[in-house]
């Protein structure tokens, strides 16, 4: 506006004589001139270009880490200190499953204040596969509905009671992982397993009664195993050293683990569906290296608990441990 | 320079005529919009501003960990969980001491692999002060020397044998906190603790045969200890559930651990040099949150690695565990 007003009072002194033409150029150079200050203050008021991003981290496969948790003194710090080191690791989808009749507050509390990108899943185990106090793990391998449950969910077939509740979409570059809630993980192991095409293996550390247990490789095939325990298994690996590459779950839809499979062969029971052992990946230095423990937390002694509760002097129930 | 060749041009009709007076005002209008131009375009060549920087991070008091290591089987497997718990907590400085006769590779290279600011002291405990195989943890409290030896180190008194060798200069802000390798720690729990005045305390999960132990509070005060055992003892509080300001530390140069303290007096012969009971710092909303647990390590079986070693099939010695 202000250009016209200008431009106007200039020919205001309008009788005739030849020095109109001169003030017309002069009203044309302040419209001309006007013009190019509002585009100057356009410019000026245009958003600063946003910072640069990392080289499209999207091109990373995501890695779905499955987890049966169940109700248990040490259940917050177990699952406290994974998902800590969880947090750790970029693109990652964490897959919590319950063995309970519905989500508990403290497993929905604890993963709406974890900050990862999660699906909250539950699913009970059938009493017939339940263990009995006492009894030794081998009885019943704990958590089997819990990573089928994990299994469905990715398959599409939905269930999930909290976080993201949408399956990968079709052709999604993942992988996926069976992380029980007691092990310890290095942070490395997860870039070992990340770029899987079909099945990769690792070593763990203090299973099996032997300082690890894990492939033997040569010129960079699994030509055997290390374990104490039967090892003519179709796949003498432990839940903790293996991962599969989400589209060759997804196109074998069979493939789940078999809660009457024997003693020890709950892993093969998975895996003879989806790869041939001598097709088995080697990661982490060809199975040189250790990045996770097969460590087991002992359960908490409550005897003072209990006398303090028969004097109603128990610790505050309203307290979350 | 536009500004000027317009306004001579508009000028330059110069026949005797009262066109003369709007002519100069168009001139000196235009000279006003070259001024105003140049301005705009000086504002599109300033940088940008830096993006908004976090208040002055190097306000914040650094946190010294202090954490007692052991040569075991799962040794490893607890530092890489406990290292990786502190990778998260920003402005922290581990203080890791080995209970050796020198530094050990393995912890040496845990350190160096670790990303974080670190010291690496080392110290024996002497016989008479170590547990045999078999006796209660009670009979000799663990890790005394080398908490010690690591508040030694903070006063100046040196003997890193890695990592950063010089202690904090007079007048650092910091804390101290004594971390033991296999408890668990809520990030959340180390900036309850960042800006502690003197000593402050919080509760402690799965400790002393109950849910959990902690100071009662009342009116922002501490005014007792839930606790089964001894509540009498001076400071009823276990070794995770305080932390103590740097400048407190040293301005009482001979406060530190008594190893000869009678059981579960141990941490009462540090802290009765440092504060009353009253003055205690409850921290962690009053101490009715438990943002650490006393979880312990079961020790793993090796009977089927000593088969093996028997016939010289044991696990690979040359990999670390």
């Amino acid at each position: 506006m202000q250009g016209f007003r200008d431009s106007a009072t200039v020919l205001s002194s309008g009788q005739p004589c030849d020095c109109l033409p001169p003030l017309r150029a002069a009203a044309e150079q302040l419209r001309q001139k006007d013009l190019r200050i509002s585009q100057l203050q356009a410019e000026l008021r245009r958003p600063p270009p946003a910072p640069a991003q990392p080289p499209e981290p999207e091109a990373r496969p995501t890695i779905y880490v499955v987890t049966p948790t169940y109700a248990r003194l040490v259940q917050k710090a177990e699952l406290v200190r994974l998902s800590q080191t969880l947090s750790l690791v970029p693109r990652l989808h964490w897959l919590l499953v319950e063995d309970a009749e519905g989500p508990t507050p403290l497993v929905s509390g604890l993963l709406a204040a974890s900050g990862l990108l999660f699906t909250h899943l539950v699913v009970l185990t059938p009493k017939a596969q339940r263990l009995r106090e006492g009894e030794p793990g081998w009885v019943h391998p704990r958590g089997v509905e819990q990573r089928n449950k994990a299994l469905d969910w990715l398959r599409g077939r939905g269930g999930a009671v909290g976080g993201e509740k949408d399956p990968p979409p079709p052709g999604t570059q993942g992988v996926v992982y069976f992380a029980d809630d007691d092990n310890t993980y290095s942070r490395e192991l997860f870039e070992e397993m990340r770029w899987t095409r079909g099945v990769s293996v690792w070593p763990v550390g203090l299973v099996g009664g032997l300082r690890f247990e894990g492939p033997q490789v040569q010129d960079g095939r699994v030509v055997g195993f290390h374990t104490a325990w039967e090892p003519n298994r179709p796949f003498p690996v432990d839940m903790a050293g293996f991962a599969v590459a989400l589209p060759l779950l997804l196109a074998k839809p069979n493939a789940q683990f078999d809660s009457t499979a024997p003693r020890g062969h709950l892993e093969s029971s998975l895996l003879s569906h989806l790869v041939d052992p001598k097709d088995l990946e080697p990661r982490a230095a060809n199975c040189t290296r250790v990045l996770v423990w097969h460590t087991r937390t002992e359960k908490p002694k409550m005897k003072q608990e209990e006398q303090l509760q028969r004097q109603g002097r128990g610790s505050d129930p309203a307290v979350e441990v």
